[in-house]
């Protein structure tokens, strides 16, 4: 399987991406709204969804083999790390942390790839084979 | 794990529709194109985002728990199967047509479910532990 | 302009959705989270989200000119309606009411339209002067 | 109406991304696919959907108020210069690159405004009136 440098391939990152998609859009959904209370405070629950929304999109870029994937993977990884601070601090969020923190090492190390012309298309080769 | 009537899990559907998203999405911006030609047709081409988008969007409503998802799994079948047969007739579309079909089956199966009261909640239950 | 039998043009019916797409998304993220209490009860809080979801996600097939859009403007609008509803019944929603239930009247309308091999490629010529 | 000090808004900001994400994506699903030829190369089809998906999710952080939207509007903006220059030099592009280059532009002023802590929640107090 194609890798970049770094060891990460382009396709774990898509599915670290959209994992944490999946955490962060379901757990909101379901365990912050029944909670309530600091689940439902504006910033926690902003921060859910901002990340769910930059994850999906940032798995949209790789897939197309965006020339601008790397730079929104380095944004996914800061909303990423922050989102899972907000899941430490609530205490009982920890899957959702866990997937956090992976989406955001994944995504720094996908945005410190150098940059290549043929970059996205070599790595790229790998996703039609992908789960 | 929690299964509804017809053997498919909430979470397996998910999955389903987020592989076809990768898989429609990656080969659209990709091989067809570069090849060109028939895959570029509008026809073709206007499908496998359709369907893209669909699946983006069933997998959405399923995370968010939402008493429609089962409504959009209809439809997102219908796209799919559609799609399974665009990619069938170009001939080198395979393992797109493969996750399409697969999406199709299960989607189907999922808009079948006896609707409950308690359904959605009961079968998300197994979403945190999702891969 | 190009209109619709129904008088509704595809144009309008993007603009509708992709207004109760802000709408929802912006009211739900801004207005109830901070007001919480009934305005984050699950029930209500996910179908804000929903319909968000599903309106950005009718929108998108609209504009691709998609075979399916008009089965999407049916559910869109069933979504809308309901929501609306669940605003009505909150008092203080009326700004989000009122998108949501011009969406799901534009989203009848169109899902009315007699389907015609021509037609989405006729009625969508008015797009690209779209404000 | 409030605005922000470099004049902007950030209703209007997000009414520059959602008419940005319009015309990209409907202009490449439907012009783009049936020219053909220089039209469907990667580079400029890609550079079309990139754009399209990434004016999607600015205008949805700027819904969110999220504190991570105006990095993300930088993102956004250099996305769009790039998608402009591309149609510029196809043509027959000049209303999409009309909206491109009027949402770099905006982005890119967005991307300036002076962070402070009440800033996103202040600005966006003029949301709920937006068409």
């Amino acid at each position: 399987m194609t890798t970049i440098q770094t060891g990460i391939t382009v396709e774990a990152c898509i599915q670290a991406c959209l994992d944490c998609y999946r955490h962060c859009q379901h757990t909101a959904l379901t365990h912050c709204l029944e909670q309530g209370g600091k689940h439902t405070e504006p910033a926690h629950f902003r921060l859910m969804l901002d990340c769910a929304e930059v994850c999906r999109s940032t798995a949209a870029l790789l897939l197309n083999e965006s020339a601008f994937a790397t730079e929104l993977c380095a944004l996914c990884a800061e909303i990423c790390e922050r989102c899972a601070q907000s899941c430490e601090r609530l205490g009982d969020m920890q899957d959702c942390q866990h997937h956090c923190e992976y989406c955001a090492e994944t995504c720094r190390q996908m945005a410190k790839a150098p940059p290549s012309p043929h970059h996205a298309r070599r790595t790229g080769a790998a996703h039609p084979h992908a789960g």
